[in-house]
């Protein structure tokens, strides 16, 4: 028996991790269908993923269809249209509510990476997920409609990584330090990862962190601290608002603190440094002889499109979760994370990590929603639904693990560039090789 | 007999100095009126003026009247409404065109301190005064019409400096550089002392400087040198493209090196470095979200305006030239300069010294226009005029200067801080200190 239709919203960099998987794990869906706004850049990119894949001219393994994200109808209309009973939304954050709410509409299962936004709006108090996503809960109860919220690598598979450690290995958890490192190589002068628009906002906006149980505010870029990852070594990481803080803040409400940390180089701070001290980063419009420009956008204009990254990317990224606690009386340290390699992501589906690391797990739920494991039938945010089944299947899909047990002083025991503290891991899941690419 | 009508035109910072200045030498011209873009700004402006040199509320000393500087016509019957004979051009440079032409309509001597621009062009090729000024010169020749270019500080006295040396002190001029660094510190992150969309086209063009006799192209800030210049000691001085070397070049044919040379500190080359690199001093329109916008303009909306800072600005400026040659048969080298302090030309007349050391060369040449000194009844660059009668009077209207024979080695004897070499200076005119405010 086919597996559900799939609907896949979005077409920059983990729109394409996320049509590659799909079409590489095509015997458990019905049919996939590939939505963004841009027909004729889409055809193309839906022609080379069938191509990459082998799909015969007459029955292509994935249709592209354009649709205007930010139309709750139209939106509704494709989901009618294709029979999708899943809805995976890797388009902008502007275009979410639009989207959940045809799923809402159309009894869809919904799943997103990030939180909802509105373009010219910066420093939403929190919670977060309250002003826009949350309030909607009941009605996606009461329809028995599944949504998925934050399910990327980071919201995501970190939340992931937290329910996974409080199951196995802690009665309490006293903290959580979620660290995002990217240690690849652009060789661009400067460039974001993803959007421009929501990346600059997101590194400038003022830093929201749970700390003694309670939101404390501090100025971006503070408060930092040097870590030794595992592969990629010492790093300087800094204290960042993140959506998983959000609701991790409210899903494990014992634990006092949980912040969100990510690596930043030298070079990166100063342009940024420049960019926010002038204004450049600003998502509020100023006036521009007569016309009224959003500076961000204009900075946006100018960066190299991320996606055209991917080519020349080197290097590794690492992100993981740092969580200390206690288990069985006495004092206990875990460090869960993964790796990916920008050269090997790019060879494989045409991207670099960052996406890859986003559009794996994105897949990989949309197989649980398929077969069925998680149907939760209303809006989760993904630290709620079982660890056990996602992190079984993940490296299947493309992104491996590991569980380490690390020293209780907080220091880090990788020697530099190593891939394992002395002491054997936890559990370490490798990421499967054969993708079954022509 | 009352003097010549002046007229003003602009009223930026430099604006605001050329206002003051006529009005304390008032008793040399007749009406003087001060025009430009908005009414309101303007009359304000004109109303601090009056009110600091004590006119009486029934008979102003200087009348506001807004003008549409871009409108040759509409220029050209302010000069006749209010009789003007002299125009003061101190608007900005995309103005140049058309109140240069309302002059030659109506006969009123001309004069500007910068070269004519276009808002959306950049790299023009040499010689610039081909392109827009020069060509005009047979017509201001034909109709016995004056028009004194680039009549600032530099390009303006700079110039005049050069042709002082040569009459006076070298038999052959085999270099020239001119030296500008602003040593002053305004307290903001970053900011431009004049217009940031000129400004920032300015040290962002292709350096084109004068070499062995020709034309040489070099990237923007790629050679320095370290002087050590009178009261602000050691210095980075980067070579720039300027309009004084365009004419120079062309009036002093002999001269086979000619070079400006602009100090820039640290702080400020980072700044420019990112928004450089990332294209934001572009005055090339990109396409942002469907409107056409030039990123320049977005960082001069966000930038101070100029204006703003000369509250707070402390340090001084010095501006010189740095001329080698020989005469009767032996090396000689020369350094003629000026200085300003900021905190002292805020106090005087409420703009910091950028503007002030443009502000009273414009006075000083319209105070011997209007006696018929200077009247070569065509278009000049200020190097072809007497050098003497203009550095005679400049100290009286506020800017000092001094020469100092220096070491034919290239070496700079100003020991930190001191205000001459060991020896003594050749010249030194200092600056009249009671300027007439109430």
């Amino acid at each position: 028996m086919a597996g559900p239709n799939l609907l896949i919203i979005g077409a920059g960099g983990v729109g394409d991790v996320v049509a590659n998987k799909a079409v590489q794990f095509r015997d458990r869906f019905g049919t996939i269908t590939w939505a963004a706004r841009t027909a004729d850049k889409l055809a193309k990119k839906a022609a080379a993923v069938n191509a990459r894949y082998g799909a015969p001219e007459d029955s292509p393994f994935i249709a592209a269809e354009p649709v205007d994200a930010r139309d709750t109808d139209a939106v509704a209309a494709l989901i009618e249209k294709t029979g999708a009973r899943i809805v995976l939304n890797v388009a902008s954050p502007y275009c979410n509510v639009a989207i959940s709410d045809a799923c809402l509409q159309t009894g869809a299962s919904y799943l997103d990476t990030a939180l909802a936004e509105d373009e010219f709006t910066i420093d939403i108090p929190p919670n977060w997920y309250e002003h826009k996503e949350w309030p909607r809960r009941p009605e996606f109860k009461a329809k028995g409609v599944t949504a998925l919220l934050g399910m990327g690598f980071d919201p995501g598979v970190v939340n992931i990584f937290c329910a996974w450690a409080r199951k196995h290995h802690f009665d309490a958890i006293d903290s959580i330090d979620i660290i995002d490192v990217n240690a690849g190589n652009h060789g661009k002068y400067f460039a974001t990862n993803f959007d421009p628009d929501v990346n600059l906002r997101e590194v400038t906006e003022e830093v929201i962190t749970w700390e003694d149980g309670e939101w404390k505010f501090i100025p971006h870029h503070s408060i930092w601290q040097d870590v030794t990852l595992p592969l990629v070594g010492e790093q300087r990481v800094y204290s960042m608002g993140h959506d998983e803080v959000q609701s991790l803040a409210v899903n494990f409400p014992d634990t006092p603190r949980i912040s969100f940390w990510m690596g930043f180089g030298e070079h990166y701070m100063k342009v940024l440094e420049v960019l926010d001290t002038l204004g450049l980063t600003s998502s509020v419009p100023v006036e521009v002889d007569g016309q009224m420009v959003a500076p961000n956008r204009v900075v946006k204009a100018l960066l190299p499109d991320p996606a055209s990254l991917a080519e020349n990317y080197t290097g590794k990224i690492v992100i993981g979760v740092d969580v200390s606690g206690r288990k069985d009386g006495q004092d206990k340290r875990v460090f869960i994370w993964s790796t990916l390699d920008h050269k090997e992501n790019y060879e494989e589906v045409g991207a670099q990590s960052i996406s890859y690391s986003t559009g794996v797990p994105v897949i990989t739920a949309a197989l649980l929603m398929a077969d069925g494991t998680w149907d939760p039938k209303t809006m989760v945010n993904v630290e709620e639904l079982d660890p056990d089944p996602f992190l079984a299947l993940m490296p299947e899909v493309g992104c491996p693990w590991q569980a380490d047990e690390l020293p209780t002083d907080g220091s880090w025991p990788y020697a530099d560039g190593a891939g394992s503290p002395s002491a054997a891991p936890l559990s370490q899941q490798s990421a499967a090789t054969d993708r079954g690419a022509t």
